[in-house]
């Protein structure tokens, strides 16, 4: 907790007056650690969730367990995901699960219903039940479960594996240690928490985050084994985007119009990272309530409208995430999402 | 906006870190207007959406049309309700409109799925298909309606009660007044919002809606029809807590266990507005971030428990609500959401 409080970045308004506003912090990294851009307390340490699931991703390309095992695009992007459940998804993690030799018994993140709405529908319509598959995060940890088998080495894969979601566990280990070497954090001094998915989340500033994600997009100060998998791990996403987040979700949106010059990816309670490799840059921002992406969303798509080199189409599209129309249940337009003036005034340009 | 930041009133914990925060702003004021307690900015004025229901539910008693169609307990909770969609609400609403001589299709509030998850998922199984019936608002728009139909006075009803959603419509300048009477507001100076049911929402300080609350707990400051009013709808929903909201749901809770001893309402965007009739004090709380529920819930819970005499069974349920678990997919409790330090010093004891 900050003695004195971040600055307001996402406001929402209804008719005339703000209704509700989001405060939180953001910091904008180059690949050296120059400080390029902030807002509010950048030093904090906050849980990135899964915005740092490409981070995580690192070892699964740098052990040699993607080439091993034939992962594509899609399950590279997989890998990096937080999915919505869509039938795409769940077969493409199930095929991965496959290549190894396993299935999803042998995931250990928990089952929910899938994020997209329709899908579920289709699910309840059709009696059907859930399974870790189905969890926004099986295709990272259908990546743990690769790296697992490689690190096997000729024992029995599936008890190999087992508890792979501890801290302790080899798989977990090398996970943990591409997070400490792209952000120069310690896991030692850092809080430690149990995510979501059940995985070790550790807290980490904002401005190591922002300067892991340079690194990543920029490839700058990355071991010569995370180099080639950052690169590999960008390619697949701007290729197969759909397989980063979902249907209509701004992950998949902005990496389908932007391609490789944008890496982004959103977490739980209001995180987002993002790399511009065109400019070198990273960027981390936490929503302090870690409320609704809403915030989130609008926040990081104002950095990317100020960071990039847009178009005037392009201009437009980002345009319209980082100023968003609320509707009521009758369609009327009653107020909007839009990023504050201080985050627009951030002076990437 | 306020130029300084309103305090963390509600904390949420991952492990031993505080992962994400939410200010706002509350305040605690007798009959009297004499301010009790107060945390942050109480004179910006809010939208106090939902949380408000009871209050422009007053007319619907005061007009005596509650009496001319024979509205018991239920349907008065109702009015005063953001519900669930469960079948008992939608059947109570559709019988409301059936004593007035119409049905769902005069409702103007527009259509959502059942917030009760059991509820819409049976409707999926079923392949049923939402109606007007199923918005959360119904019953407080089929009391409008009510209204309107008295109001009519020997008009065609349907054709008089058309358009009851606008400002200008004879319900609605009733339903206005019945809130510029409670708090004292002037709405000509109130910034005006489209809610999400389709009626005007007007912005309003929380100390005057403190005020209101604090009236329609003790009767005092309210004219006599408004006094009989408040009695008969406090009655209503003590009777009738499920009708309030639903199964689980905290205001159901809390005035199943509390009864008249507590009048709370929750409202979109973290609004909560609450009576606490033995003491004569009215509530009204917003998180600024106008998120989850939990941090609203979480708030109006510390402040039922420094601000009613509990007994130790009551004082462990409340505090169960005021300091909540957070469990992940695999339902290990990874955090809590609780009340933070400023708000449990409140002094309301």
């Amino acid at each position: 907790m900050t003695s004195t409080s971040n600055p307001v970045l996402v406001e929402t308004w209804r008719g005339v007056a703000i209704e509700s506003f989001h405060r939180g912090a953001v910091a904008v990294v180059d690949a050296d650690g120059a400080l390029v851009a902030s807002l509010g307390d950048i030093d904090r340490p906050i849980f990135p969730r899964s915005a740092v699931k490409a981070l995580q991703a690192l070892p699964l390309v740098a052990s040699g367990a993607a080439d091993a095992f034939g992962l594509g695009d899609e399950a590279l992007a997989m890998a990096c995901a937080s999915h919505g459940g869509e039938p795409a998804h769940t077969r493409r993690v199930a095929a991965t699960l496959a290549a190894v030799g396993l299935d999803e018994t042998a995931l250990e993140c928990g089952s929910h219903w899938p994020s997209h709405d329709a899908t579920m529908r289709a699910m309840v319509r059709e009696g059907a039940s859930i399974n870790a598959l189905h969890n926004n995060c099986s295709g990272k940890h259908a990546g743990f479960l690769c790296l697992g088998c490689v690190l096997a080495e000729g024992k029995d894969r599936r008890s190999f594996v087992r508890g792979y979601v501890g801290p302790e566990h080899p798989a977990m280990r090398v996970v943990t240690a591409a997070l400490q070497a792209t952000t120069g954090f310690d896991p030692a001094n850092a809080p430690r928490g149990i995510d979501g998915c059940s995985i070790p989340t550790y807290a980490i500033p904002l401005r190591r985050l922002a300067l892991a994600f340079a690194r990543f997009g920029s490839e700058v100060g990355l071991s010569p084994e995370h180099r080639r998998a950052a690169r590999r791990l960008r390619q697949a996403v701007a290729r197969a985007p759909f397989f980063v987040a979902g249907s209509a979700r701004f992950d998949t949106r902005v990496m389908e119009r932007l391609g490789e010059r944008v890496f982004c990816k959103v977490g739980a309670e209001g995180v987002y990272c993002a790399a511009l490799p065109e400019r070198g840059l990273g960027i981390a921002l936490k929503i302090d309530d870690g409320g609704y992406s809403r915030a989130a969303d609008v926040a990081m798509a104002a950095l990317i409208e100020t960071g990039v080199a847009l178009d005037d189409d392009e201009s437009r599209f980002i345009h319209s995430l980082s100023s968003t129309t609320l509707s009521n249940w009758n369609k009327i337009a009653v107020g909007r999402v839009e990023a504050a003036q201080a985050l627009r005034k951030l002076g990437l340009a």
